[in-house]
């Protein structure tokens, strides 16, 4: 048996997640559709991180086994001729059958898009939140930085979350600011705030839940004080709301 | 009775199209049902430019008749709280019954893009035409001066084209080459050609099948002077093949 690594760039807005599902419409069963129709193999496919329905990813990784003798280059191409123009392989290469994409990742990094202004883009809106109200960077900033380090994140988890343990540790965050976004040859003027986070592994909504919360403070609603305190209360009902699928991008593992 | 002008945005990749039909699901009918659910009127919409299916815009117009006395600047938030995210509206004011988007504008511009590689990305494939050998870039813009100017652009009709003359001035085409699109804030390295043209009108698919012949040219399949001999040759069966709706943006209307 060979295992072969992809690394997947995908648009989430016409997905139902990552993950898996009964009814379809998931990435993973679109790749493995994909798969079957070159190898006629039922093999496993092996995503490093499931995101949800919307959310998009420049550096997904997974794995998938076969007994075909492809090359990962012709690999790729069959699959970039079978998928949908929205999910694209941008790299494949050979593995063993110890590399697991989600239990071997030592940071994953990923992006957050809000568009701080009233206006929505007929062309960004499936790719950003967009948030009315001025949102108070400095305000945000400082309480964005009670996040680094070692903490337990259970204020910032999904209630449906699996996860056996809730200490996870962030190893960056920034909070970036831009006047202008140009998509294509058009130069969209605006207000563009991305928030940045990596950590070793995330919970489920993490990120989301870490953005809402943020924008709660920038918003004056909360205090970085008081963001402080959701964090070390360990109570997800203290956070603020989950922010919008839409804006969350899912950049890098780094193995 | 009064006249609203809006200047309006929109992906053209979920709809069919800007003209209204029969069935539905164009963004003339989008608007249409936007403007009845504000107004309980059942007033006409007249546009600019019946953009195809999969066809984007920055700056259509169009034109509606209303009793209503809420001000542009209420339609305009009315109309956008109600539309699809795809679909904005970027300006209202009020005009008179005397202006027709369509018989009043005095240039149209368009551009078309293209990704000149193998690779289609994820995030622009909705925006682009992905064509795979490198094109000649100087063979195309040899053949398409022979488009400036005054010209029977009967070649460069579409089939079903019901206009009734078929001579259209162009006052400006450039052939533009950028190496890297930024979209959002990561940066797709590349190799993207914008087409940009404007006429004082166009015929149906005039564009795009300009685009199409001007590709054949640039994949050495057309020389320049057989490009020109095709636009004098007054004989659509001579041209290229049509290029895909979605490298096409309908970009300003001039009055």
């Amino acid at each position: 048996m060979r295992y072969i690594r992809l690394l997947i760039e995908y648009a989430g807005t016409n997905y139902h997640g990552w993950q898996s599902q009964k009814s379809g419409g998931t990435i993973q069963d679109v790749l493995y559709d994909s798969l079957f129709s070159i190898t006629g193999e039922q093999g496993k496919v092996i995503g490093a991180s499931r995101t949800d329905a919307g959310v998009h990813a420049l550096g997904q990784v997974a794995v998938f086994e076969t007994r075909s003798q492809l090359s990962p280059p012709v690999f790729m191409r069959a699959l970039n001729a079978k998928l949908p123009p929205d999910i694209r392989i941008l790299a494949a290469d050979e593995t063993d059958r110890d590399f697991h994409p989600r239990y071997r990742a030592i940071h994953k990094s990923y992006f957050y898009l809000i568009s701080n202004t009233a206006r929505r883009s007929a062309f960004l809106s499936s790719y950003m939140w967009t948030t009315g109200a001025a949102l108070d960077l400095a305000r945000m900033r400082e309480a964005a930085a009670f996040v680094l380090g070692q903490h337990d994140f259970s204020s910032f988890r999904a209630s449906g979350c699996g996860a056996k343990t809730t200490t996870r540790t962030v190893s960056f965050l920034e909070i970036a600011r831009s006047e202008e976004i140009s998509f294509m040859t058009a130069i969209f003027e605006g207000n563009f705030i991305r928030i940045s986070i990596e950590a070793n592994a995330f919970l489920r909504h993490m990120v989301r839940n870490i953005v809402g919360t943020l924008v709660e403070v920038g918003r004056g609603k909360l205090s970085p004080e008081s963001f402080r305190d959701i964090l070390s209360s360990c109570d997800r009902t203290a956070a603020g709301p989950t922010a919008p699928a839409q804006g969350l991008f899912l950049d890098k593992i780094t193995y």
